[in-house]
């Protein structure tokens, strides 16, 4: 079989390297990337080049934006007392678009996984625990908002012991989500019911 | 909702761009990018600017490689005298990969579709009978290797009437893929019987 040349490779790795992107799929994007007009690709090459300097992960929730404190945490039209936490920033924008929630938020940066090994410590739990006892911020409720699997449970069963020390009422999301599935591809009215019925940890 | 920085609204719509990628997953993408070291963001960017200067279209076979003619076309060893023609570039490697092809190939660049305006004259055909009746190349057999759907049998039946006028066998891959599918996503078994199982049009 023929060689192609070697910045082909390159750029069939680098997408190759991207979430549910295989080998096939990478070729297709490659060949509609050498499709596009030569600005195009170059605008699309800064973009990515500038992408790392343009953002910056936000110091109080962990999200990701322009800013540090983020948009979110800086509106202080949001509820200061209702606290969502996620497993990644993309699961932010879900949320906001169910136009059902209106507090801030908290990233913990993955899920607990006892046999891959990640700890509370490799999360932003350290850093939760921080907001709830520095004193700065009046949180009343935190809602657990993680996907519906096993790793998303044994985080909540674990958030939920770790938070017992801080008058704070605990909520979950309802059991509206199919098990097993992802909250990120939920659809808007299914998580905005979840977010209305989530009910109160015991 | 908040606003994102432009920078990640610029990466997410040249992602959107890409096959297959949809608003969600391109937010996926956005933020596995960012998990990346900068220095492999920096790689992929770099690659993507070089890349419209690193390949060439072929001028004999109009596939994307690093040189003109292309390594397939100046390959000496491949059987000079039998010729594929192949709707895409990305469809060569899915049937160089059976390993039952030795000969040479002619990229249409796209199928005939006459509801969406696609004439010969928008394709390679006026090239590929340039390469047919200039001479220099000693076509056999033409081989109709065109995704088994309603373009490619238009498309498969438009050139065999305007190939009747060389004195060259034409056939097309035997009807072994399963009909509507994708010649690209075609496993090799299927491909390479579809190649050796050749039917001779009347």
């Amino acid at each position: 079989m023929t060689k192609r040349p070697a910045i082909m490779e390159q750029v069939l790795a680098a997408l190759t390297r991207l979430p549910g992107v295989g080998p096939k799929s990478a070729e297709r994007m490659l060949f509609a990337l050498l499709k596009q007009p030569r600005e195009r690709l170059r605008a699309f090459a800064r973009a990515l080049e500038q992408l790392p300097d343009a953002v910056v992960r936000c110091s109080r929730c962990g999200t990701i934006d322009g800013q540090s404190p983020c948009s979110l945490c800086s509106d202080r039209r949001r509820d200061q007392g209702l606290l969502c936490i996620v497993a990644e920033a993309t699961d932010i924008r879900a949320i906001e678009k169910t136009g059902q929630f209106h507090g801030l938020y908290h990233v913990l940066q993955g899920l607990l996984n006892p046999i891959e090994g990640v700890t509370p410590d490799q999360l932003s739990v350290p850093a939760l625990l921080r907001r709830l006892s520095g004193g700065k911020e009046h949180v009343r409720e935190i809602i657990l908002a993680l996907n519906p699997n096993v790793e998303g449970e044994t985080t909540s069963l674990y958030l939920r012991k770790a938070l017992k020390r801080f008058p704070v009422r605990v909520s979950k999301l309802a059991r509206g989500l199919p098990l097993g599935g992802e909250l990120e591809y939920a659809d808007e009215i299914t998580l905005g019911d979840a977010i209305l019925g989530r009910r109160d940890l015991p």
